[in-house]
């Protein structure tokens, strides 16, 4: 793995080495490094490229690394990831796609991963996108997320895609058991001419079941974004999804979060704001010191952090 | 006009007799009675059915009723009616339609009113839609607003709907100049196997306009319920849409408010929730004495009021 690699890979996934536990990290389109441990393995997919996640009952305290890195110009790249995860584990998985584009090719990265979690089981999915590179050829990002909770199931994601991707359409869907918890928290920010649509789609199907679906963004210079999220109750469950958008320059931000109450049980609530940074917080940080600019810089990594 | 015209009449508009002012009232598909006054001047359209509603510059004061009502079952009615209103107005303005269908035939009135406010005008502009009779021929209405603000105009739109409409699309659409003001209290209530859809598309197009779009609802039985709102900022403007509804029984709700900021200066926020009386409040009034049924209409009447 080179330079440029390695620091994608410290970018999306905090990775300054080879992680502990299970692993599997792609470059340029192929498999660079896998590791399986003796309750977590990794085994690719034969009829598509990709691989198979399977982790045993009762994992507890372990994690597994997948980043993908692209640091050759015009590749495509696709890939299905699937998480077989049994009963009762407890395990964090770190996902995430690093592009360095110095060419004029379009590199692109289309993503799907599907989760299987098994009864009782604790996810925490870190997925994180990056791009960056002066090449003119486009840095594009798919991702596509399905999940599937069985009965108590809890899984948290969390999904960042901070700088450097010139268009991405984000898709997350799923579908939740009696008791099963998901939560999602988005961070997103676009700049230049980029284009970001984000999409979730949530069936709150079990009983007791409930979603928290949150996402911030903020939208510069003449980027646009999209954000779509729709929340199915069809079953004594509550469910709330928020969207906060930051506009400056000459971006443009449209949300359109749904609700479907299917069920006399099914409580549902959603918000929306979207606006520019508030006056009165930049005068104050400018007050102490900052120029505009930093004051603004400020302001929105609190926003997003 | 017959007794069972009179009482929808009362029911629609609070009309006990003749109205002061303008009126037109409309019954069974046919003019029934009009009057105009020196400032308010109503003309029969010659192209379509339906009447120009002419209102001079500088009125003030004043009011215009045009009541429909449908007696008659197997009526299909439906009129353009425009109104043309000065600049410098302030002026009431009473729509409303009720049908009573006692026979087998579909009763539908389809009323598509189109408002052009001149500068500075004062518009308060009611509207409120009733059906009765027992029969088993449908009572449909489907009411289209299109609303244009000029400058510093302001209208404010009260719409009910509380009983006994089968099935109903209701439109409005809103333009926007600078300084403009636009308020819209919607009111819905659907029982039995009925169903309502609601759609607002608002466009703050000028500096300084500024749209409050509020809906309760409770949807009872069998009803089904879609709301959709969308508020385009396309200037320094605020915008602001609110969706509450009350789910019950076997009902089902789907709330779709959509925001677009295309300017830095745009302010947009929205809140829906959905859900079912609350238990405590139940309990609360059933200690006063009150049934479960007499504690749930309290309650959902406190909420539509």
């Amino acid at each position: 793995m080179d330079l440029i690699q390695k620091e994608l890979l410290e970018e999306i996934a905090d990775l300054h080495g080879v992680p502990a536990g299970a692993y599997n990290i792609r470059a340029n389109g192929a498999a660079a490094a896998r590791n399986t441990t003796a309750n977590i393995d990794i085994v690719s997919k034969e009829d598509k490229p990709g691989i198979d996640i399977i982790i045993k009952p009762g994992t507890k305290k372990e994690s597994v690394h997948i980043p993908v890195v692209i640091s050759q110009t015009g590749l495509t790249d696709l890939v299905y990831n699937d998480f077989h995860i049994g009963d009762d584990c407890d395990v964090t998985i770190v996902a995430g796609c690093g592009i360095h584009n110095s060419g004029d090719g379009l590199s692109q990265h289309d993503g799907i991963h599907e989760f299987f979690v098994g009864k009782n089981s604790k996810i925490r999915y870190v997925e994180k996108h990056y791009g960056n590179g002066d090449g003119k050829g486009g840095k594009v990002m798919n991702p596509k997320t399905i999940i599937h909770l069985d009965e108590n199931a809890y899984f948290y994601m969390d999904t960042v895609q901070i700088k450097g991707i010139d268009s991405t359409m984000r898709e997350t869907e799923a579908d939740l058991k009696d008791g099963a918890k998901l939560e999602i928290s988005e961070k997103l920010m676009t700049h230049g001419e980029q284009k970001a649509e984000t999409q979730f789609a949530v069936d709150l199907d079990g009983e007791g079941s409930s979603a928290n679906v949150v996402s911030r963004s903020v939208a510069r210079n003449d980027s646009y974004q999209m954000f779509r999220a729709k929340i199915s109750g069809n079953n004594a469950c509550a469910g709330h999804s928020e969207c906060d958008a930051i506009i400056m320059d000459n971006a443009k931000v449209r949300a359109i979060p749904e609700l479907e109450a299917n069920n006399l049980d099914a409580e549902l609530i959603h918000e929306a704001a979207i606006g520019k940074i508030a006056g009165e917080q930049l005068i104050k940080l400018m007050t102490l010191g900052l120029t505009e600019e930093e004051a603004e810089e400020m302001i929105i990594s609190g926003f997003l952090k």
